[in-house]
């Protein structure tokens, strides 16, 4: 399929949202050679420096302007851009932030985490220390206010404060259970169809990679992508919620999974998927979300796999059946979601109590290859 | 004016840039304490180690998981979240550039420049070493390809290769003037209408500054803003231009201005412009579209004063007249647009040579109360 095939694949709904990631980010590259990568390749390998080639008289000195254009040399900068940096340094900041659970970037400008990193193990998942209702939301301090997402600006918008970093995948201790419960390690999600459900279960998919390999590590995040408008333009278009409007509500999400073997220096098993911040039934078939991590990269701006050897790396759903396994989530969710007194918890209440329980299990066999 | 009131003040249009910008992000910072901010101020005076109340038999050992909830004292973390860095540093990096002409950051995920710095004197200025009949526009080596723009993205696009750190005002050396044509000092403006008039003229407003400072400092960059949608919610929405769709089309530029006195340590003018990448009218006063630095801030996710002691600070619109003075200028643009051959450099034809050449001067006369 060319570029350009792929490029008119349009839109972010749920059926087409891995295929428009790849259209638009995956097959970009093109790899043609600009006229400047052209003139560093054909650096002379004689190089002269201007000093040798001028007597003292002519060399420019520090300080004074040398603008004369009879006299060869360089010219002495009258100008000191760098110097902006006296009223400190511009960002963007990344807040990068280590907690016992995760490791985490963050965006100011959107209030949302850039990606959120974890490590699951079957170890770590069978710990039982910490407990979702003595975890609390909060607004992450280590943000500076004015670039911080707040409580306030989740509240009545209609969106879940959606975990990045899970907190399933932190019940070994309550303090990293609680790590998870941070606005930095929170996007604006689609709850009832969602967070609650598909989005759920694919988290759930995660955790029983620990059934096959030694060590899973997670890399979460938002996307922003774009689609092709009436007009045949492409635009990016996301809602910002707030007060005022400040954090953006991702088109997206993307998880990068390294599904390790255990031995120092082993092969890691990639997978990588973009699912959309919207409804998506629960029989369509995670795989339809695979994407090349390239296109991930792409979109993001960020690089996940810069220094592991193409030879390590494995693909992670030619292992193991890439699909989620919808189990009585809903029931367990309600329970969960019940609001502690003066918190908002979502709203999980007459839409998701209607809902009938889906306890069909889609695939409930796994290939394990290894 | 209350939050709210201005928070209500819609759309992005010229009429409303700059009071759009401070609604949206200028008044936003309500300074309540969160919970953790309030723990940070308890923190005990006193501090006890957890291995002092502790015997030595109930320390964990290092290595050795501690998950019975019966011996007091931390759990030995079972996961590594941070070492996802094995694989490389996700990011965002900044791709920080010192130029001879500017400084700048870059954002690779929207493939524009987060922000350009430069600095003009009246001596630079002055200076006529540089001519940009000799500069081409040029992809820039030093972003890695799948993050760079192209020259392809921007051809037939529509937009002009809008420079951030104008051409003009690096004329001091050629090597100077060729730097500022790199794409990673570009951003896709709107050519008529914008970048070859009101935003040119805007540019011309800060050269002229150096006749009242002896030292000017400008910060550039592209910003993408929400606006009120008809159903009442707020959304950010910008067009991707390229192939395939990848460099972002900001919905408005900023400029903060830094009028230094030119003694150490002394006093700052700040001016700080937010103007939509749309055609603005030249009878527009440039005043409509001032805004609070803060307010670039929250909307960037950038800082630009935070080293700069508040008793350092001036504001510039209360010491010169901030207005632009529109000359001859379609005509010197449409010699200067004119492309060599192979290189595309906008669209100056009709549209522009029809144009009556609006050679008034709307405001002629500077105060100037330093």
């Amino acid at each position: 399929m060319s570029k350009f095939t792929l490029a008119i694949v349009a839109g972010a709904s749920a059926a087409v949202g891995a295929a428009t990631t790849a259209a638009i980010y995956g097959m970009g590259g093109s790899r043609r050679q600009t006229p400047n990568e052209a003139t560093t390749i054909t650096t002379p390998t004689t190089i002269t420096t201007p000093s040798a080639t001028r007597t003292s008289v002519e060399r420019p000195v520090p300080g004074i302007r040398h603008d004369d254009p009879n006299i060869p040399g360089p010219i002495i900068p009258p100008v000191d851009p760098a110097g902006i940096f006296q009223y400190g340094f511009p960002g963007p900041v990344n807040d990068l932030r280590s907690a016992t659970s995760l490791t985490s970037a963050f965006d100011r400008a959107k209030r949302n985490p850039h990606w959120v990193a974890e490590h699951i193990t079957p170890a770590s998942l069978l710990l039982r220390n910490g407990d979702r209702r003595h975890s609390y939301f909060a607004e992450d301090p280590a943000i500076p206010e004015k670039f911080r997402a707040k409580l306030t600006d989740y509240a009545r918008s209609g969106y879940d404060r959606g975990h990045q970093v899970p907190a399933a995948d932190a019940k070994w201790s309550q303090e990293a259970m609680d790590s998870t419960f941070w606005l930095s390690n929170m996007c604006p999600q689609v709850g009832d169809g969602f967070n609650r459900d598909y989005w759920a279960h694919f988290e759930d998919f995660c955790r029983r990679l620990t059934s096959f390999y030694p060590s899973v590590r997670i890399v979460t995040g938002p996307l922003y992508l774009p689609k092709r408008d009436v007009d045949g333009k492409w635009r990016v278009s996301y809602e910002v919620i707030g007060h005022p409007p400040n954090v953006a509500v991702p088109t997206h999400f993307y998880k990068i999974i390294f599904a390790e073997d255990g031995k120092a220096g082993g092969n890691v098993s990639l997978g990588a998927f973009v699912l959309p911040n919207d409804v998506i039934h629960n029989d369509k078939p995670l795989k339809d979300f695979e994407v090349p991590v390239e296109a991930v990269e792409r979109a993001s701006g960020l690089e996940f796999v810069g220094l592991l050897p193409p030879a390590r790396r494995r693909r992670l759903c030619q292992e193991v059946n890439c699909s989620v396994i919808v189990r009585e989530y809903a029931e367990r969710q309600r329970a969960i979601m019940t609001p502690p007194p003066g918190q908002k918890g979502g709203s999980p209440g007459t839409a998701l109590a209607q809902r009938i329980v889906q306890a069909l299990v889609f695939s409930a066999i796994w290939r394990h290859l290894m």
